[in-house]
């Protein structure tokens, strides 16, 4: 089974079915595994010039996760090599008031790419289905109206030719815990720790919940959602990475033709 | 028969059976129904600023029509009255090289109203299936594409808290004649009159079968369609003052309920 198959959520996802610690693709070896992410990342960093050069099509991809799920790992591990000025990262946060006078994918799609462009999403839109819930701004009605309006969208950005990768880094509670203890161990982390992290993580139950229902609601043919087991930082980005990289094999990419007026011209 | 009724688009609508010159609201006396424009004008500023202090709906007003059919006169004359800082008008030239980079609802999306505000559209995401369909610069299945796009973005946006009135400001080909004469007859009009209106005209039936299907196919119980009979300046302004009067005064707009608290505050 390929890389996209294996991750890609087919009819319903229940997501505590989900083993965060499995690692399919995995040679057993960590160095090796390490190794692989370097070599796919060369590749994908390769792919991206012709995507650039090319100036027709477009790359959407979104990382949602629970905190600490390794969302700014997998920016640096898997989009590392590519060139900065065909790729953007945007980092989603708290909406401002002028963002909230808006509709909530008012400010998401102003940020979606243009031809020849990589975005990456660090949140995105599907936080305003999650987190919004959670602490009851919005009530169940209004969730499923975004989600219509997420995947109307969504299909849009397709339609109007942009490829939308959507990343879920599903990590296991024990992880989380880890990973926020080693936060607090290390002053040089401290800067990532945020107090409001551990309110956050009681509601761990509910944020699974929420985000199986988002996942099951707007995973589309067109754009869909790849749940990645994320306890492992290399195997995470070996998944992460074969899923881009095929995506973008499949795009065939090419440079534009050569052009015949260019053979005669002369620099003086 | 209510103004709003009158002109709003139903089942489908045949553009050449739609009289341009009709004048269904007019009392028969010019001097009268420019009165009453200005009435009708004032009282769409006094509903503004209830909408401004409430800060929880939006109204996007989109202008459409063909060249000389008096978009500009419109929004001077119904909207003339309104205080700037509520009101904003957007005139959507051809696309420059950045906004083709990204799909066609891009640029407008950013332009829409946020809570309390009201947003004119002199010319908006219609001209990207009526002018790109008769220039050829995209096919019959891309225009039924894009006005599937049209209609989840028009529902998005009426769903999320705005409230969508679209006016196709009808007017004859030989009131258009005479029009564009004028224009050339008095220099003080030349900044107006361009070379490439002329070329447009040419295409007068094209256009016509085009906007007719355009406002069949996205003319929603969410973002209705008026075409309104545009041959005369004051007959339009009433009319379509009198559809945005009606609007607004559905919406039942109030100031928020006062604040107790401010009761016993002393300015010292």
């Amino acid at each position: 089974m390929k890389a996209h198959e294996e991750f890609r959520v087919g009819k319903s996802l229940t997501l505590a079915d989900s083993d965060a610690g499995r690692k399919p693709l995995s040679r057993g070896d960590g160095a090796a595994d390490k190794k692989q992410v370097e070599q796919l990342a060369s590749q994908i960093a390769e792919l991206q010039n012709l995507l650039y050069a090319e100036h027709k099509r477009k790359l959407l991809v979104i990382l949602q996760g629970m905190d600490t799920s390794g969302k700014d790992g997998t920016v640096k591990g898997v989009f590392g090599k590519i060139d900065p000025l065909g790729i953007q990262t945007v980092a989603f946060k708290a909406p401002t008031q002028h963002e909230k006078d808006h509709d909530f994918l008012w400010r998401i799609h102003s940020r979606t790419p243009g031809k020849g462009e990589i975005v990456i999403f660090n949140r995105s839109h599907y936080e305003d289905v999650v987190i919004t819930r959670v602490h009851d701004w919005i009530d169940d009605a209004e969730c499923i109206r975004r989600y219509a309006h997420i995947r109307d969208f969504e299909r849009m950005l397709v339609e109007t030719g942009t490829v939308v990768l959507k990343f879920f880094l599903h990590i296991s509670k024990d992880e989380q815990k880890k990973r926020l203890e080693a936060r607090l161990a290390d002053p040089q982390k401290h800067w990532k720790f945020d107090m409001q992290d551990i309110e956050e993580r009681k509601s761990w139950d509910v944020y699974q919940r929420l985000y199986q229902q988002a996942i099951n609601e707007t995973s589309t043919d067109h754009a869909p959602w790849y749940v990645i087991p994320a306890d492992s930082k290399t195997h995470r980005n070996l998944a992460i990475a074969s899923v881009v990289l095929h995506t973008m094999q499949d795009m065939q990419l090419s440079y534009p033709p050569e052009n015949p007026a260019l053979a005669n011209i002369k620099i003086t």
